[in-house]
């Protein structure tokens, strides 16, 4: 029976290349494993895959009647539709630790690192696998990517390491450039209608009870949107208006490193409380927060009395 | 600020000397983990403490205000109260997944193989940090104990190479022997309370709202406990009387491979047909069950609907 390998619902590089890298791992013991993506790649991923040669995973968003292998997350929220007529059979990540639990003992390795592509080298390197050039490729994307080549706060010296080691395997000299051609990939915002700009790295949270949505987009500046900001808004009130207390849209900008936070909320106090902030109009600039893991979603957790 | 690591509820082998293998093995990363237990430790546990010059760990019950390493489970019903208003820092496990979530990512990593001796000895190794004599000896007895000297199904090729690997820097040639040492002061039954006995390897699980008790008590032949079946029997009666729907006792002949299951539940046909048996008066044969977590566990879950 193959085991579909699948990264959280609104696939980003990090959770695209981590569903390949631990299927190519498994094949390489001898395993059934099949790299999945639970929904269209972003701008992003699709540079990185087509750089290093890689084919689009197909898509799989129902668990039902399937063995399955979580990447880059453990939360049920996140996980493929109708996973309790699944099986969870193996978790990869690096984020907190989720709601996912098992019925039986499973393979479960989370570590507080920036990336899941850096979890997947020190597994290759536990197993004694060597990593192709190509997963070596879309590892070492992935983790300049999740680390904002190096800038987040969520950046360990392990995800350094990794860089280095993957960078040589990969033969790509130019870590910075090849940073600098994913973000502009992933800053391209020009005719993209608002709702999938709001869609490109969104997440549901349960929130003590309460459904909050956080989008992310990482931009060079904030001029990028300035002139789409109205359209943004009435798309996260549209996404509230489906049962969310609360939509969040993270708009960083990575060379000021910090993020103007949009907010449509039931109660817009609670979320200025968050982040010791206070809302301008719609947004809140917060100087130094890169990190929807490490500083939005512990805030807000902090704030809903998770 | 120091990190208490610490196993489930009702101290076991495993759950004791994973303690102090983890915190060994962060003490030699420079970090102060100490090593605790949540309760006494049973007569086995004491043998092997005692076998190979270990100290018994401190008592640890309340994780309030602590920072806290879990081994050997990963359900916040076995592990130490208030775990709420404490937090933890990291999980190693060999069991089902739980339901401890954390507000941070943290290090998580469980296997499915017979012992988390097993999983930390894989740990050692991949961080490249020498077990010494003692913290082998003391891994080596629990992946015997959890694993039953090979017998349980629980067993994999992963705890046999730990086993060859341990054994000789421990410096134990016949693990039969210290098999079989252990065997003896876990299945001394004699003079010990009923109710003793019963909690000697008892876990409580959420069976889909409903509280079930499972003891195991593991054998040398079943003729140990056959004059105290009635006393046996009485303090599972009193268990139960304290909220649980089903309390079960393990009789397990480690001989002859298979559980003598006791059982008192609100609704006995619910547990013949978990098993796919019969109860003659307060018990029921089953032949090959040996493992808690690996049988009796999971045919619960599904009778239970979890």
């Amino acid at each position: 029976m193959s085991v579909y390998v699948v990264g959280h619902k609104s696939p980003d590089t990090d959770s695209v290349t981590a569903a390949i890298a631990y299927a190519e791992l498994m094949k390489a013991k001898g395993e059934d494993y099949i790299a999945c993506v639970q929904g269209e790649l972003n701008p992003e991923t699709a540079v990185v895959l087509e750089k290093f040669g890689a084919a689009t995973p197909e898509l799989m968003t129902d668990a039902a009647g399937k063995q399955v292998a979580l990447v880059d997350h453990s939360d049920l929220a996140q996980a493929p539709d109708n996973l309790g007529d699944g099986e969870v059979v193996a978790v990869v990540d690096h984020h907190k630790i989720g709601d996912v639990t098992t019925n039986n003992p499973i393979f479960f390795c989370a570590m507080p690192v920036g990336c899941t592509g850096t979890v997947l080298k020190i597994l290759y390197d536990m197993e004694g696998v060597a990593v192709s050039s190509q997963v070596a490729g879309l590892m070492l994307a992935a983790i300049l990517s999740d680390t904002v080549n190096f800038k987040s706060p969520t950046c360990t010296d392990a995800d350094k390491k990794a860089v280095e080691e993957l960078k040589t395997i990969a033969g790509v000299d130019d870590t910075d450039g090849l940073f600098m051609d994913m973000l502009k990939a992933k800053s391209a915002v020009d005719g993209v209608p608002p709702m999938d700009l709001l869609d490109r790295d969104y997440k549901d949270f349960d929130m003590n009870g309460k459904k909050v949505g956080v989008g992310q987009l990482e931009l060079a500046t904030l001029d990028q949107v300035a002139s789409m900001r109205d359209d943004l808004y009435k798309a996260m009130e549209e996404k509230k208006a489906d049962g969310r207390h609360t939509v969040l849209l993270m708009l960083t900008d990575v060379v000021r490193e910090g993020t103007d936070l949009m907010v449509v909320s039931d109660d817009p106090a609670l979320i200025e409380g968050a982040f010791n902030a206070k809302l301008d109009g719609n947004s809140m600039w917060i100087d130094g927060m890169m990190s929807r893991k490490k500083q939005t979603v512990p805030n807000l957790q902090n704030a809903f009395g998770c």
